[in-house]
């Protein structure tokens, strides 16, 4: 893993917490996304060579409102950049991490991502990130 | 602030975390260090330019095995690297978020820091880490 890509943080009003944030960082917001394959819109914050995303539910039944109501706001995940996502997934598998999903699907910010467990890693819910791959 | 210096994480057993991270992370811990003043032992996991801090208790009510008790294992807090701890503490506390220290603490690491309320960050231990000045 080459550094932390982002850190994710569930919040429940958006834009309250864009403030927050942008007032914690002394920056802007310079990307607001949605990502419909969550139910979840992401705010973007950049701290040096890492990335601070704002994640708030915009669907039914998402999964920031459903952890927010059982944890609170806060700590959501932690993301990792990696070179070749395919056999870093292999790698952990091997190791004995759960993946979330058998191979990477589209994330946030123009990625491909993959979960880990929690109950795998140290209660600790991990992302890989890839930059997407090109189509031919 | 330049970037997230490190994160840390909460654990109970640190022999048994050291063996898990270094799995994730496919690296070796790089250093183990007590930290008497918080009651914990500490030990770092370098991933590109951020560092992962294992924190275990070793002193009697020390907070991580506090934490534990209440959420289990996982993130505890994030540290992000300042140039300058002491302005940066002014301006947060001008802009309403609450310092735990009125003035920089000696850290792990050869660092002083400053950590901020929770209550007044969106629900996120948030530490500022500054390089120790050296005694003239």
């Amino acid at each position: 893993m080459q550094k932390i890509e982002h850190l994710g943080i569930a919040v429940s009003d958006l834009k309250a917490s864009e403030q927050l944030y942008e007032s914690l960082f002394n920056t802007k917001v310079y990307k607001r996304e949605e990502v419909p394959s969550q139910g979840v819109t992401t705010s973007f914050i950049k701290c040096g060579a890492n990335k601070i995303e704002l994640v708030a539910g915009s669907q039914p039944d998402n999964v920031i409102d459903k952890y927010i109501s059982k944890k609170g706001e806060g700590l959501h995940h932690v993301a990792f950049a990696v070179s070749d996502i395919r056999s870093e997934m292999k790698r952990l598998e091997k190791e004995g991490f759960t993946l979330l999903s058998q191979s990477p699907q589209p994330g946030a910010d123009g990625k491909i991502v993959c979960f880990l467990h929690p109950k795998t890693t140290g209660g600790i819910l991990i992302e890989l990130v890839q930059d997407a791959e090109r189509s031919a």
